[in-house]
């Protein structure tokens, strides 16, 4: 890796509006994460989000019914930890900072930025900022200002105490036009419940939900406030440590310095670089942006089993905060492929949240298993428009997928034992009693009715194929693996009140399940009643009118063939060996024609799928457009926070896509790489069965290299080999 | 009819719930409705409302999409104009009255009621009530108190002034959790603007609609405030106008008396029942119950062609005061057989609502024709559920089919070419951009997807065979109308820029609609899905969780097989032509199993349905439910306002399902009764192309009398005949 392609700019991104720049820039460790805000001219109340903290509210609904959720769950910015304040000699406040120059340095972790700052007495100093997050000891916050005279030299005051905004309720507001963004959540209390002049604690406590964050800050340099003479230049230091509730903090915020913070960063990103170091020859813009979406990656995934990955990290509050099926579809691989330690936290956040997945499957009618969250922070239902949420059923499937892949890669039994097989075992239980029988052609079927599948432009329909598939693939896991523990650990069985009669009836049904086709194109039918409706008239849509769902009535569009994203894609991309590829060519060419992309999760599986075929030129096409996505604000909604779903999906493109890396279903990992021919090369590393894998791939040579781990069988270009240390073959 | 059937009392109701009596006893002329609140201890706001007058709210979403409704309507009340303040010689205040007893005579429209009044220093006097509201002059209403001592003799102190509640916005409320409820909306600003002794004005303005009453109140005996020596008795009578904003009052409150109301009110009663009364020998009871069920379908009816009727009439806010398709599928027919004026202007008011109507098919995406409200008061939408809304596109079909049938029984050429062409046109032409053509074996078909059919236990399904026939009758109205027109006044083609090309459209669109079928049963299919969904586990759900809607999530009721109320069964009850008997018999039978009848808009239809099939006790068990709904309050909510649909029902039921009333294709009206052997026999009157005609029913003998107009061609037991005076056959 060259120093270019891991430094971040301000000139790498094309807009540079201060939400951008706050989102782009954002650090985190998946507990806290502070965003790039201007420290000058930012907010007192925003800015900071930690993993897990929300506050209810209620949501009102034009029209109730039965078993609708009651509350909203609203990520809630605890405090402006960045915020500064400068006056100069006559008490004329510095209220500008105009930013001259930003870097995220991907190697360690740092972000450096260059203010000039001004005020309206036309006094100009320059203030450096160099902050760091803890990457080990969580809560721990480094800030480090440094002031330079320009058209300003004399005494500087400067007031790093915490500023608190007035509370104001009145400004909670309920729903959005755009269901994409946050609701105002400003009813948390705020109190500095300790003080001295080098430091203070503050203590923030949501009123509803009962959670509450202890913030301390500490400045290095003994005071809060202070005067300083900036005829030359100075330094000024801060930690801050933000911990929940009453949670032990591991080391107090006086053992802890600046230096220690920088080093854990940048020891924890040495070892995410040697697992996960992608490297593309060719092209350093792609390849930074794949630098910068990884880190991103890492930096927003919760890592205590108790908190997941926010559909925008912690880079903002958009989305509320919620976590989606994103986490398991597009971010997951990528975790359980270099960092399987984060994909088990996320997978046990999931166990942790069965207490309300098996109530809400009751209140939906359903008498035994479980039914995840479709959009929550600590697990219950929070979506109010139920035909794009609680219908889409499939996230249990989703969910069972990742499990099933998860323990495919690290064989971790003791995680399956303790936490994954509940969850397949309630899953399957859910679609068992969710489904119904009835008979298709003369033959009996199980089928999924009123569903919703991945593409929220089609709306409670039956059979979707996509949702089929998953529940197929979720019956078959809890059969497999329970036939497994049946034997290993049959105790197991009892305990979850489980039998071999049980996993059999699993068996049955998953081999019962119908899947709707369409006979004329000869391909999978996105559900019973898709090809009946007439395509969405494209010629006539102006590109003004997209996202459609912004401009058109849920109705205008659930009466057309219209895609939001890959749906039965998507399943084809998930299991690629349910298809042939002459059919696969032809899914693709259907359905790719009817496809929005107004989803953020649609182009990145496009370019895998398109990849595999062998379409390289349109998979580098739909890449180029998901790698930078939020660099070059395609979605025009950055500054709400970035799209990590996204994030992965790129990751996902390179190494699922490009390298065409599949796990065969004995298990065996093989690639079946197509370069695109704007690289040069390309290089990758893999975590799979406890081995470190690094993949290297060029127009002539495909490279893999045992890093370390005991040998492996692989299949390269279709033909298997033994890899003890490192195999090379020409292409 | 003989007194006894034509007085409504307190014992032949089953809830003596105050709520109850006010809205069962209420009096309206379709303009302002009195409910029956106690006077001395009902509300002060509460009471009156006036057909049309609503305030806005703004709806709230849990999520909102494009092109949801952005308000609520809600009918206000506008105040209770039947409070009385009684004092006795110490100013203690009489805040205690108990009903003794209650009358409302059918026959002439007066109210009578007695109250034994306390208070707290055990003082008791008696009050009797006599009210009427005004049948010619609509803003007129009547009180007359009449005091009589008890263990009280004295001076009574009796405060007749308008008394206003302080203003509490904040008690307005948002959505309910039962959506047949009303929200409060208390913001209509009150304020007396002229006040005299004897008099006093109020005004009530709304705020954000726009809309005033103004209520004028006279003591006929001078004071409004009035000190009397109660040691006999003695009476009070009192006079109220109300008006909406600045109508004209033809007659000014000082020129009107309490004895022209009563007189207005009974010359009114007279010619309904000249022209409606329904007799049944045998039973009193029901008797009572259809005529007390005529007489607030009467009272319900707007008459100005502005005005609408209600869910609940103005008998109570229930539903918020929204005009839904119950006035055109259960009210409608009453009106059209019976009082054809009153039939008119209710389509008149769906004339008027034609510019909100086209702008909301536009914002549902089709590009032209019109989409009528699903529910509304001045005919722009308001529901805040759209699957059980806007997908019930139906109603568009329901306006059209009373068009239709006005336009059969009247032959009413001006209102067609006026008004009602221009719905029809309006509506096929929404059926025609809204439908797409599909093949179906084989076969190019047009169809209507992703709706919702008059069963709201079953949403966004394709083809739901009611709105396919509904489209079907549209279509083909449109044409026969406009074809006619071409020839006799063919510039009304041009005036609505339609072209016997494009009618000949409409004619062909008519012809190729697909009709879902099940071919097990031979039976009509409710819907494309309907069959492949299983059957609710009826057996294994307690009574307690009906009515459905309330106790299950909607995803949960809308995966299995289970009917609201008659979907299927009442397009064989509106196209009787299209369905074999046998057919009949087992759709019938399937569809009673699956219905729950938790709308009180099933039973009368599968009452029809059943008598015409001669299954008369099947039918008699059907209507004898829907003929008492609210006398016994059968579901439960009688309180917030009468179930006026079913009201149409019962009578739909006497004259469409014993009497077996139809009228062919070739527009003769043939009767084929079946006469429920609870009954000796019954009698009922119909209008009909200008005609009045009697029909009596007994055992052996069916006898229809033309008490005025011309002969007429009719078809009874299946034969034809001509009645120039009387016919008189044996069944």
């Amino acid at each position: 890796m060259n120093g270019q392609q891991m430094v971040l700019k301000l000139n790498d991104i094309s807009s540079k509006k201060p939400g951008n720049i706050a989102a782009i820039f954002s650090l985190s460790n998946g507990y806290v994460g502070i965003q790039a805000s201007n420290p000058i001219n930012g907010s007192n109340d925003t800015g900071t989000l930690v993993n897990g903290f929300f506050e209810y509210s209620p949501i009102t609904y034009g029209e109730a019914a039965a078993f609708y959720p009651k509350n909203n769950q609203t990520i809630v910015p605890v405090l402006n930890l960045r915020k500064i304040i400068l006056l100069d000699e006559n008490h004329h406040r510095f209220d500008t900072a105009t930013i001259k120059d930003i870097s995220l340095n991907l190697e360690n972790g740092q972000l450096h930025e260059v203010y000039e700052v001004s005020n309206q007495a036309h006094k100009k100093i320059e203030m450096t900022v160099v902050s760091a997050i803890d990457q080990k000891n969580l809560s721990f916050y480094g800030i480090k200002f440094s002031f330079k005279p320009l058209s300003y030299k004399g005494k500087l005051i400067v007031d790093k105490r915490f500023k608190l905004d007035a509370i104001s309720e009145a400004a909670d507001i309920g729903a959005q036009e755009d269901p994409r963004k946050t609701r105002r959540v400003n009813s948390a209390a705020k109190q500095i419940i300790a003080s001295a002049d080098d430091r203070e604690i503050l203590k923030i406590a949501t009123k509803k939900s009962n959670q509450s964050i202890t913030i301390q800050g500490r400045s290095i340099s003994k005071k809060l406030l202070t005067e300083r003479d900036l005829t030359t230049s100075f330094d000024l230091t801060y930690i801050y440590q933000v911990s929940k509730g009453d949670e032990n903090k591991v080391v107090p915020i006086e053992q802890h310095s600046f230096v220690k913070i920088k080093e854990n960063s940048h020891q924890f990103w040495e070892k995410v670089w040697q697992q996960s170091a992608v490297m593309i020859s060719g092209n350093d813009e792609i390849n930074l942006a794949l630098h910068f979406n990884i880190f991103q990656l890492n930096q927003a995934a919760g890592r205590d089993g108790h908190t997941n990955i926010a559909a925008k990290g912690l880079t903002g509050p958009g989305y509320e905060g919620h976590t989606f099926w994103d986490t398991e579809m597009y971010m997951m691989p990528y975790f359980i492929y270099t960092n399987p330690e984060i994909a088990k936290s996320l997978l046990i956040y999931r166990y942790h949240t069965l207490a309300f997945a098996r109530k809400r499957a009751r209140e939906l009618g359903v008498d035994s298993g479980a039914l995840f969250a479709w959009r929550s922070i600590n697990g219950e239902e929070t979506s109010a428009y139920y035909p794009a949420s609680t219908a889409a059923y499939h996230l249990n499937g989703d969910i069972a997928y990742a499990i099933g892949k998860y323990y495919e890669t690290t064989d971790d039994d003791e995680f399956m034992e303790k936490y994954g097989f509940e969850i397949l075992l309630e899953t399957a239980r859910f679609w068992r009693e969710f489904g119904s029988w009835t008979e298709k052609n003369g033959q009996k079927k199980f089928e999924f009715l009123t569903v919703t599948g991945p593409d929220e432009y089609t709306a409670m329909v039956d059979n979707n194929y996509f949702t089929n598939r998953m529940a197929e693939n979720n019956l078959q896991l809890a059969y497999t693996v329970g036939h497994k523990l049946a034997v290993s650990n049959p105790k197991i069985l009892l305990k979850l009140n489980t039998s071999e009669n049980e996993l059999r009836q699993f068996q049955h049904l998953s081999t019962n399940i119908y899947f709707p086709r369409n006979t004329q194109y000869a391909i999978n039918a996105q559900d019973d009643s898709f090809f009946s409706k007439p395509i969405w008239p494209f010629q006539t849509t102006p590109n003004s009118q997209y996202p459609l769902l912004l401009h058109y009535h849920p109705l205008h569009i659930y009466r057309y063939q219209v895609n939001k994203q890959a749906d039965t894609i998507l399943a084809d991309f998930l299991f690629p060996e349910t298809i042939t590829e002459s059919q696969l060519g032809r899914e693709f060419d259907y359905y790719e024609k009817i496809t929005t992309h107004d989803s953020s999760l649609s182009r990145s599986i496009f370019s895998a799928v398109a990849a595999r075929m062998g379409n390289v030129k349109k998979a580098y096409s739909y890449f180029s457009d998901t790698v930078r996505m939020d660099l070059i604000d395609l979605q025009g909604n950055t500054e709400d926070g970035l799209h990590l779903a996204n994030l992965g999906g790129s990751w996902l493109d390179v190494v699922q896509g490009f390298a065409g890396m599949q796990v065969t279903a004995q298990g065996i990992l093989k690639i079946l790489p197509h370069l695109p021919e704007e690289w040069n090369s390309f290089e990758f590393r893999l975590m799979f069965k406890k081995r470190l894998l690094k993949f290297v791939i060029d127009q002539q040579i495909t490279e893999i290299t045992l890093i370390n781990g005991d040998p492996l069988e692989v299949i390269i270009n279709q033909k298997k080999y033994t890899l003890s240390k490192i195999i090379k073959i020409n292409n």
